[in-house]
């Protein structure tokens, strides 16, 4: 048990604090949004055009048992676990890549998704054309998978209820 | 209105997609773990050491009114709105900076943690020597900060109810 684990007690200062959001710039909403909309069932909760400054910004949450937004952004700013995602106006006109944080030099990695059946979860992006970075069956560990956005952001897919046998074998838990 | 945010209606297949966590990279879990927990507060709730492939992941979660995890797994990859930080055995000892995303090629650009009192806040974090990105008050949205994390991350700090206000001059909402 590490310090952290055994603080039961919450500052004050920092309990109501909420992860709201995650943020990644995208080169093209036109393929960006029917992706985490269609294929990964996110909903569009907030949409925001800065003309003066040239970009949007897309607020998604996933799972269809989410409330319905109230249209505040007081809302959109506290909601825990939303994606937001930032297109520049123009960038869908040049061939620049996105650093998925995966190359050298290396940073950020993935989101995950949690889904309740990942057979099934991952023949569907399969019909649905969606690139694999590693397909269930495949490396070490077998029943989880990564997907790649259309920016080749990758995102994990798990089946929650899989993970304590799948991982048994190759960690301490501490 | 977009199509997207027309649709009431959840495709039954992703109805129950959860957006679980983000991953990041960091190079000493001894300076990002009292960073998370003790500055913003978060709660380690699982700790998973892979000896044989030499890395360790942290899976952190904010706010004092998480329920207490049950330590399975299956709970903390069904959860919304997790920081799993991924630590490469080793990475404290090379002199290289993580990709913080947000310089060429960018791609990631933050995290964002809704505070209720975003003043506070930003004195409490200057008292503890948390590096600024953007203070209060400066560039053209003075009511938000940005501080950056040991790596070197972005961490956007916001205070929902002001955001309505805030950014009431700056967009059009669609």
């Amino acid at each position: 048990m590490t310090p952290a684990m055994a603080d039961d007690t919450q500052k004050p200062e920092t309990a109501d604090y909420v992860l709201t959001h995650t943020m990644l710039r995208i080169k093209d909403p036109a393929r960006s949004l029917p992706f985490y909309t269609e294929v990964l069932g996110m909903r569009l909760v907030t949409r925001l055009d800065f003309d003066e400054a040239r970009f949007s910004l897309y607020f998604l949450q996933a799972g269809g048992h989410a409330d319905r937004a109230d249209g505040s952004l007081a809302q959109t700013f506290s909601r825990a676990g939303l994606l937001e995602l930032t297109h520049n106006w123009g960038s869908e006109g040049d061939d620049t890549a996105m650093h998925s944080g995966n190359e050298a030099p290396k940073g950020y990695g993935h989101i995950c998704i949690a889904v309740p059946d990942i057979a099934a979860a991952c023949a569907r992006f399969d019909r649905l054309g969606v690139p694999f970075r590693k397909r269930l069956g495949e490396g070490g560990m077998k029943e989880i998978a990564f997907i790649e956005d259309p920016d080749g952001y990758w995102i994990e897919i798990v089946q929650p209820d899989l993970m304590d046998a799948l991982l048994a074998g190759h960690h301490t838990k501490t």
